[in-house]
């Protein structure tokens, strides 16, 4: 399930990335640069839906690790992605309601690499991240997962709020961590759930928050604005986990 | 309240530090030196119980960052530490039942920041560290902190088990995390209590479980080991929270 992280360069290498299979988690292209491979790579990035990044050649020099990059740089990503069907393939196996992690845009490697830890020993069923605007599964994420990326399944979204529209059709209902929320110890969080953390600084986006059927909050009495996004996350997810013990 | 992080050099810079009411996280003192002002530095450093460690020259060079130790290096903390006292005051200020975070050998920085935020956010009355084997308020537990470090006191002791008993005469009683405990949802966590939270890599250590009145286990189905230690403390912090909120 694991390869390496790689940073890819070259018309050819890129092309051979896509066809294999691999999950490019950024493309930067050569603004301005049409000729028939270019067209190949874009042709490539379309059919897996990654989001293409148009830069100068200056940009592209500054990256290159080879300096022979042709163009064209893609960033494979150092884990394996997996899809939203497999998480609720999992439940079903276990038998169990549907538990999911939506990350509205997760920016520090450390807090995605501890909630997939969290998620993990939860019980959770696995974790979807955006494209946009959010870390994807690197190695530091890797590390501070500790190991549970190899175990749960991480999916990565173009649109949040639409994954969300399939998953209710299956049957999933969501609450989002929010201060303005509820008492999440006065909502029943049993039952097929997604639960949604926003970002480190932003929160939860206003477009999937109008998609929630619920708005949960931590009680805070302390002095300061907030908790670290990953600690939040733990304590939403085991309030789930205490809910459904008992239920 | 808060001051510099400071490394201080030099036989007088240290004596000062120690008359100035300076917390002295780290005292190295050159191995062998037995003269008139190294003399005063080691009855200074006894009378704030600082544990003093004896190096070889070399070991002063290296860590040295003016060249001129002269046999003496502190490192003075980056904010102040408060006492046992003022945590049980605060609670009874506030007509609270007192709730105190005992930290058993946390070592990395950014556990504890975390772990100070999430006590102030959870209403927490203070952090008790060991003076041994322990991260200190360095500048990067205070940023991890989010500024929590500013409203939460934070004490520091030589004996963490001889805190603990003397606590036990003001009433409080402790429980441990740890994974071979009682589920903490099966305990009542209400009253004045200690919370203790052990070491990332072991633990809780023996002489400190076996002061505690309870172990208190976290449900985990994953396939890793454990939770990151400040992951843990939120979860168990947050469960105290809720029942005390449900009495």
């Amino acid at each position: 399930m694991e390869y390496e992280e790689l940073t890819i360069e070259g018309r050819n290498a890129v092309i051979e990335a896509f066809r294999a299979g691999k999950t490019v988690d950024k493309l930067y292209v050569l603004d301005g640069c049409k000729d028939g491979p270019i067209q190949t790579v874009l042709r490539e990035a379309k059919k897996q839906n990654c989001i293409v990044n148009f830069v100068k050649k200056e940009r592209l020099d500054q990256m290159s690790e080879t300096g022979k990059h042709q163009g064209v740089i893609a960033h494979v990503a150092a884990y394996e992605y997996s899809t939203v069907e497999e998480m609720l393939e999992r439940a079903g196996e276990k038998g169990e309601q549907p538990f999911i992690i939506l990350l509205d845009g997760i920016e520090d490697p450390h807090n995605l690499g501890s909630i997939i830890r969290t998620a993990n020993q939860a019980g959770a069923h696995g974790v979807i991240i955006p494209k946009r605007r959010a870390v994807g599964l690197t190695a530091t994420v890797a590390k501070a997962s500790a190991g549970a990326i190899h175990y749960l399944p991480v999916a990565k979204v173009t649109n949040l709020v639409k994954t969300m529209e399939e998953l209710k059709k299956q049957g999933l209902w969501f609450v989002c961590g929010d201060m303005s929320g509820q008492t999440m110890y006065s909502l029943d969080l049993t039952g097929p759930i997604g639960l949604v953390i926003g970002n480190e600084g932003d929160g939860v986006s206003r477009l999937v928050k109008e998609n929630c059927d619920f708005a949960a909050s931590i009680p805070m009495k302390g002095d300061i604005d907030s908790l670290n996004a990953s600690v939040a996350m733990a304590i939403l997810t085991y309030e789930i986990v205490r809910q459904r013990l008992q239920n």
